[in-house]
């Protein structure tokens, strides 16, 4: 049986092949186990801070000095970065398109100094440091007035598109709203100028009343396996309590927020055997205290295995086609122990 | 040097990083050339009709029976489809979901019957047959009512999501139209009620213009570097003349189309070192003779070489980074000789 279901926020449709079976072990076949084997050239790890831009925060229990080793988390510009940071944004047509220079921040966060380490072997303690140099650095970039949005990511795995092998995870910062992003503040406007309520708020009670796509919970957040999912095994953490932006996060709900990533990445990690991944933490652009996206918008993370080849024309399309089922999967990734 | 640019139809911004080299032998170290191994297991291949659905198409210059050899383009319902030909739609909610039945068509096109040949190797005359069967087939799936949408695509080559490596390409018909076809309708409308315009007739001629990112013309087809291309050496294929949809070719413009195709082709497979790929042709909604999109949507091919690694976040953000700009890809096009 197969059969067509909707994302209501971005109006995505997916067909959902429930007959087609998905073997875990099938998976890790196709995609081998990521493995770490470059350390002696490895740029990331401590001792070698002199070969990367200037850090601009960094966690160092031990009070060592900026650009030396001692550090637990370090966050550094791009050295390749796909924007720069310095100049006006000038925008410009060239007959029917737009353009416009390549102005934003494009940043490292070094996740862990061990080379071998992964963010999901990382302590609740590692990962919520992690995190609050997320937050930290959202709070700074957010002061820049030429910059409309920041995109939170991480490629795990050569290919999940990581080009270097020590995890780490990037921030951009844009000028404008990335397209996903901005249906998703379409979609959840309409809903709550209908409804007067925002419609991730209504989503995660409607998949904790039906409970089957549901992997993990604590009391602050929620993860499960989307109805309208794109890929095997793909996961969504949510914060239960209505939040526009990772920003927001107190210390006490951040530490909340550690658990449920790692929690997922670990069940990931273990029924998959250490698959390529994506994330990405969508949150509201930036705002200011009247901003209305404040009130529709509720901040989130996408978790995207890179283990199926039944990716081929969905870049053309828009149009999914999901082997197995999200309940399947979220069945299976439930039963995880680790 | 990097640069924003945008999409007028679809709205989606790119990252084009000029500094950044795209060296085609180094793409093709990367993806290895698509070789061909398992001709004894091939069910595509003559003599084993009896092993897939029955034909719903196909071209014997022979005269020879229905599903026996003697065929030089064969179209069979797939074994495995995403979607069943039988029932009704019944769309419904579930909560704040929407989903209804998985029905559809799901058909595949057996683009020739040598399993070691490919698609960019069969002659112009061979190429047309294909195409014919397209046509064909659009025609045919037009008449079911169910049905708002034909999306005809080819997957080249595992990383592509090739599961068969006999050539083919692939028939899907829907009761919705495809996010990203949506987007562009839209965009189109929105433009031509501005200006009373097609958009994509003016694109063409804004290309021809600047003539950098052309690749190849013949007297009724432009190929060209999408401005706003996600992948590098990514190539649009577009009749000059204004059409909405693949099944109004004439014959003699089908010929073109074939020359067309087969020159792009060629040019990514000699470039490359048969690299795999992904099209997607992208025709208006079914429609009746008073459809408004006639006369603002014009159809085109997407042709997208699935070699780049840089694919990582884009699939959460619909936000690009483009290594190499599309000029260097245009250049580098359109100097293979073939």
């Amino acid at each position: 049986m197969t059969e067509f279901r909707r994302d209501p926020i971005a109006g995505r449709w997916v067909i959902v092949n429930h007959e087609e079976q998905i073997d875990p072990k099938e998976f890790s076949m196709l995609y081998p186990a990521v493995q770490k084997v470059n350390q002696d050239k490895c740029f990331f790890c401590p001792g070698k801070e002199w070969a990367t831009p200037k850090e601009v925060y960094a966690y160092r229990p031990d009070g060592s000095p900026a650009d030396a080793p001692g550090w637990k988390v370090r966050v550094v510009p791009n050295k390749f970065p796909a924007l720069v940071i310095e100049g006006d944004i000038d925008r410009r047509p060239v007959g029917l398109y737009d353009m416009s220079n390549g102005v934003g921040a494009h940043e490292v966060i070094i996740e862990t100094p061990d080379h071998n380490q992964t963010l999901a072997d990382l302590s609740f303690e590692d990962m919520a440091e992690v995190i609050k140099a997320y937050r930290a650095r959202l709070l700074d970039l957010k002061h820049d007035k030429r910059f409309k949005y920041m995109l939170i990511f991480k490629n795990f795995g050569l290919s999940a598109g990581a080009s270097v092998e020590h995890d780490h995870s990037q921030i951009i910062a844009l000028p404008m709203v990335p397209k996903n992003v901005h249906e998703e503040l379409l979609g959840a406007e309409r809903y709550f100028k209908y409804r007067e309520r925002c419609i991730f708020c209504d989503l995660w009670q409607q998949e904790k009343q039906e409970a089957e796509r549901i992997v993990y919970e604590n009391s602050q957040f929620i993860t499960f396996c989307p109805f309208v999912s794109r890929f095997p095994f793909e996961m969504c953490i949510m914060p239960k309590e209505h939040m526009s932006c990772l920003a927001e996060l107190s210390d006490n709900a951040l530490t909340e927020f550690a658990k449920a990533l790692k929690d997922a990445l670990k069940r990931l990690q273990t029924l998959l055997n250490n698959p390529p991944y994506n994330f990405v933490i969508h949150i509201a652009p930036v705002q200011n205290e009247y901003s209305e996206e404040k009130e529709y918008y509720h901040w989130h993370v996408e978790i995207m295995p890179r283990i199926s080849r039944v990716a081929g024309f969905e870049w053309g399309s828009g149009f999914y086609i999901l082997p197995g089922s999200p309940e399947e999967s979220a069945k299976m990734l439930k039963q995880v122990i680790w």
